[in-house]
């Protein structure tokens, strides 16, 4: 089977491509899509090249495509995208959200694609376990209420996570943040030839959204072989 | 006729892409090989992220393929990179290395695809003056005695080529770069949606090897039509 992996450099992406890789399928390529009109560049949204840093610790190809924005304009560029590609499947790291696994399976089955989303419906609660145990991970952007500006830069650890159920049972926020309550980093996986290590960082955090990034302004990666 | 087009964003790669487009060919993905041991992050070479920046503008897919930078497996990872697309060819921007030229012909050879170097052979002043004419293009990068400083961020232009050929004359240098001379960067070219604005550049000249780069710690897009 071979496959492109949905790939955004957090922890549903990573978990995807961690499930299908562990399946033996062939992953060819990971795909980002990114909006064209945003006008960022290094310092004003730097993480952007962030997910560039991990697919060469993992040592997989990275298409960038790159989409207007409009919502349904996305999935015709997501489509031309992987019309071109040799592969049998696609994989999303969906979790709960029926609009995006929709759309992921609609574009595949426009394409004669087997769609797989290895998170889907998992119990948010076991899910987080199963990350913090595979993964280095972090929080970069919070967007909560009970998420402050402490939360930028943490590790997702067993401590993180029974706060997360705490402030889900006062807030009700989902444990995952599946509903965009929290982003994440992979800074390691055990597919990763080399970790990503921050050199410098800068909490943004704005007081009347509540809600903030964590902005990686230098990183490097340390590769885990003797081999520099 | 449907190709990829081995893209680095310098004044070829850009050359091969306009000629394929003005063909009527539908290029799929712009691939660009980078090296998977290049400790590189922004602020050590910022410039390799200017290609994404290119690709946006231009509004075609970058795929970006990762080599361990020696160079017999280069040839493999970029054969690994094209043989996972729907294509039927793939275009370089190859001038006068047979090295270059051949192993792309090579790879192309192996799987099925047809192979285009439409500047290959070309007379250099004369393909000089058809890229002036064409692009907005700067020397970002310089090594080669008889060009200094003062070339970086330089606009290649008629003035620029009239000098290139008396140092050519006195020195020797190939007068479109092929022999690694210079280095360019196009901004702006007829299939560009966007122009590429410098908005903080920084000369690095190393008197040593006699060599510099242009490095550009920040840029922009300005989008051509009246939309932002």
């Amino acid at each position: 089977m071979r496959v492109a992996v949905l790939y955004s450099g957090g922890k549903d992406s990573n978990y995807a491509l961690y499930w299908v890789l562990k399946q033996g399928f062939e992953v060819k390529y990971l795909v980002s899509m990114v909006s064209e009109r945003e006008d960022s560049y290094m310092y004003h949204v730097p993480n952007i090249h962030l997910t560039e840093l991990q697919a060469k610790a993992i040592g997989i190809p990275l298409i960038k495509g790159f989409t207007s924005g409009e919502k349904e304009k996305e999935v015709e560029d997501l489509k031309e995208v992987l019309e071109g590609l040799r592969i049998d499947g696609v994989v999303a790291g969906a979790l709960a959200s029926e609009y995006q696994k929709k759309r992921v399976d609609r574009v595949a089955g426009e394409l004669g694609l087997e769609s797989f989303a290895p998170a889907w419906h998992r119990d948010p609660v076991d899910y987080m376990r199963e990350i913090i145990e595979i993964f280095d991970v972090v929080f970069v952007g919070v967007s909560a209420y009970g998420l402050d500006e402490k939360w930028l830069g943490r590790k997702v650890d067993e401590k993180a996570l029974e706060e997360l159920i705490k402030i889900n049972k006062k807030y009700g926020i989902h444990v995952a943040g599946e509903g965009g309550e929290f982003e994440t980093f992979v800074r390691d996986a055990p597919f990763f030839k080399a970790r990503v290590v921050f050199d410098e960082v800068e909490k943004r955090w704005d007081e009347c959204s509540y809600s903030g990034t964590l902005i990686v302004k230098r990183a490097h990666l340390e590769w885990k072989d003797a081999q520099k």
